[in-house]
C-alpha cells in the first residue's frame, strides 16, 4: 500500500469517528425532540386539537430553512424532517 | 376559553419554542455531518472505494442503536438515518 493510500485511509477512519460522535448527538437531540412531542400530544385533548397539524408542519419547515447555513439544501432538510415528523406521529408510547 | 384550556395552550406554545431550538441544533449537526461526508467522498478515489458502502451503513445503524436511550425505538432511528444516508449519497456538491 502506498503512503498516500495509507494516509487517505487513516483520514477516512478519523472522519468516521467524528461522524459517529455527531450521530450520537443527533440521537440525543432526536430523543429530546420526541419527549417534547409526547408532552404536546398529552396536552392536545385539553385544547381540542387534532394530532396532525399541517399549519404547524409548514412552520417547522420554514423555521429549519431559516436556520440552515448549508451545505445541505432546504429540500434535503425537508426530506429528513418529513421522516422525523412521520416517525413522531407514529410513536408507540 | 377556560383557564385550564388557556394554560394548556401556553404550555404547548412553550414546548413548541423548545422544539424550534432543538430543530436548529439538528440542522447544524446535520450540516456538520454532511461536511464530514463530503470530506470522505473526496478521499475515496485515493483508496479506490466506491461511494456506497453497505458494511459502513450497518456499522452506523449498530452505533446509533447503541447510543439510543429512548423514547425513540431503534427502528424509528433507523428510518430517520435511512433518510439522512440517502440524502448524503445524493448531495449535489
Amino acid at each position: 500500500m502506498s503512503d498516500e493510500n495509507q494516509s487517505a485511509r487513516e483520514k477516512i477512519a478519523e472522519i468516521r469517528e467524528t461522524i459517529d460522535e455527531i450521530d450520537c448527538q443527533l440521537v440525543r437531540l432526536l430523543n429530546k425532540r420526541a419527549k417534547s412531542t409526547l408532552a404536546i400530544r398529552k396536552l392536545k385533548p385539553q385544547v381540542q386539537w387534532g394530532l396532525y397539524d399541517p399549519k404547524r408542519e409548514e412552520e417547522i419547515f420554514a423555521h429549519i430553512a431559516q436556520c440552515n447555513e448549508g451545505p445541505l439544501f432546504a429540500d434535503d432538510l425537508r426530506d429528513i424532517f418529513d421522516t422525523v415528523l412521520r416517525v413522531s406521529k407514529e410513536m408507540r408510547v
